[in-house]
């Protein structure tokens, strides 16, 4: 199976070219330039609108949902769920990313409330931020935590079958559940820690991914993972530091094709 | 005339640079550093203040006014409205980009407003856009939508005359109007649409020169649309993608001189 | 004592390497994206969490708290005020970035409240604003404006010592006194002035060294500044303009050790 999921990955890529669905983020402020170049090298479309006014319309027309707490404040969080319950009653993807769940009560309950009332289709998240969300706490300094996951796994695995979400959780390992399968993703370069927004902008190709994939969350979510990771490899060749990298990821995500990912995508099934 | 624009348009851009006017932007979240650095690199002076209390302030001192309803929510609009009042009065060009105009209710009835209470010297946008205020419905997908304009030139020339704004209609080949006379402006690069914030820098590029030319905003807006596409195919040619893309056409843009822009400008009068 | 300072600057740096401070912002929309990078490449971890619900919780784990003015309006000043005393509270560096003081009723208020109920460790800006603030009025145009500072030196000492505060004046030579000591650091490059946030930047390189000496925030402010100059020059040195200067800062900015600043540092001890 894991030969099938790197080709699986290629093919999905290929689809998202070929579509060029309306990716809609309600996203933090630091990142929307960045994702939304992302959006666009990956060859959807980006739209930011994060006004509750217009959430419903907006995503009537897009091919999958992003929500990111990075910035939140309350109306952005009712706005998101308004957006969100618009894109699950109309079949509509939607992404998760718990920014800093954990370390504030306002985030912990706004990705909480996030999940009760939207019940989005994949969490990806670092460590830290979604042990908070099942429940297990975790540490989470900064925005951009890891830690290794070891037997907290099994954590995940209940978490993700409850919650019917996948949950994918990235870090040097990539490790990704939907509770029965899991699914690890190895792809990826240190300096992406070094640089604002990766972890957002993987979020972001997990979204396009799920906009050509939407009924295979996980294998898209992996899928994205393993292109996001693999552009960020190839980035980190051809660049000299965490500035320079920016525009060549976004070179490498552009310049990626299916046949590509399909070759040097690291997916494994692990059970 | 088409010579006379290209020299009209290399002398403004190097009286431009020798004001070095302020352009006050109330823009969107997703643009606002890559257009205030659009600005530097024309050699005018970036301001981004949205806040309703300090408009008046703020653009009694700028040489140009910039409206964009990216990320707008009510509160800005009136915040946008109260600026564009202020500048009228004071005789300081407002220029509009109509961010998704179409796309939702918000949106559209937003730009109308500001075209109603503020009447902009210019409107930069898509087909789709501009021909959604002009009453020509217009699909816009995503905000990147280009179409065919054929025989809806003529609803726009109507429009302009009307509204007593110019239309800058930015696609493939970009075309503008006031009513009477309409110039077509060929500069530019095909990857600029697989970047964020193309259009909005476009719009920034004509605020800056409407800024050095306040009493011919049509041939201002049409030389700042020259100077941004040859910006671009500039910075194309030294790129690697659309990433490296970006860093490469604001040097492109700040090395560009009056000489080069008149001989490599391609605008056309042709009517 | 010069040659001290240098060596301190060094040592510094490796502390702030080998620490890893989080530090908060609450800053600007315009140059949010690229100073969380900057702090990033410093090797500090930033966080931009500005929704007064959250603020007192998360500005705990910082080492550091910026806050700037940028982008401001009332709620945003209110959530800086409260971050700002309780990082008083637990003897936490504040550093304030008064952008556009002098331009508007509403930024000068701003900045003289956070001034006057957060008694902040250290002011960095312009000679416009930081006058503005020392009652000696100062034009401020835009918001990247200069001047010699001659004999206005003296009003800074004297506002520096009533305010408790570290001012650094940033211009071609960045003036930094605390009423008693004053400091020039000579490292920078003129193409700074033309990409947006270089400013802001150095603010956050500020609060990043402040991070590592919570105690001595004179020779913490110099030793930033001499760093975010030093790795302006090395950039300009390595790129072709405004656009690919960004990316390179970074870089330089990432690949600085502290025996380079140490030997590289201008930094003078003048009073």
């Amino acid at each position: 199976m894991t030969e099938n999921l790197q080709g699986y990955a290629g093919s999905l890529l290929d689809t998202l070219r070929d579509r060029g669905p309306m990716v809609h983020h309600l996203t933090n402020m630091v990142v929307m330039n960045f994702t939304a170049n992302v959006t666009l090298a990956l060859g959807a479309q980006p739209v930011m609108a994060p006004c509750i006014d217009e959430v419903k319309e907006m995503v009537a027309m897009a091919g999958a949902l992003l929500l990111n707490i990075g910035t939140l404040d309350p109306p952005l969080v009712e706005a998101m769920v308004e957006a969100g319950k618009e894109a699950k009653r109309l079949g509509i993807p939607v992404v998760l990313d718990p920014v800093g769940a954990g370390a504030t009560k306002l985030r912990t309950e706004a990705a909480l409330t996030i999940l009760e009332e939207v019940r989005p289709a994949v969490i990806r998240g670092n460590a830290g931020e979604i042990l908070t969300l099942a429940g297990e706490g975790g540490l989470v300094r900064g925005v951009d935590s890891m830690e290794e996951l070891g037997e907290r796994e099994e954590a995940l695995r209940a978490f993700a079958e409850k919650s019917h979400t996948v949950l994918a959780v990235t870090g040097k390992v990539d490790f990704l559940t939907d509770g029965t399968v899991d699914i690890r993703v190895r792809n990826g370069h240190p300096v992406m820690a070094r640089v604002t927004g990766t972890g957002c902008a993987s979020t972001t190709a997990v979204a396009c991914f799920l906009a050509a994939s939407p009924d295979m969350p996980l294998e898209g979510a992996a899928s994205a993972l393993a292109a996001f990771g693999l552009a960020g490899e190839k980035a980190a060749a051809s660049s000299r530091g965490p500035g320079t990298f920016v525009p060549a990821l976004l070179d490498a995500l552009a310049s990626l094709d299916g046949m590509t990912l399909k070759r040097e995508a690291r997916i494994e099934v692990s059970r």
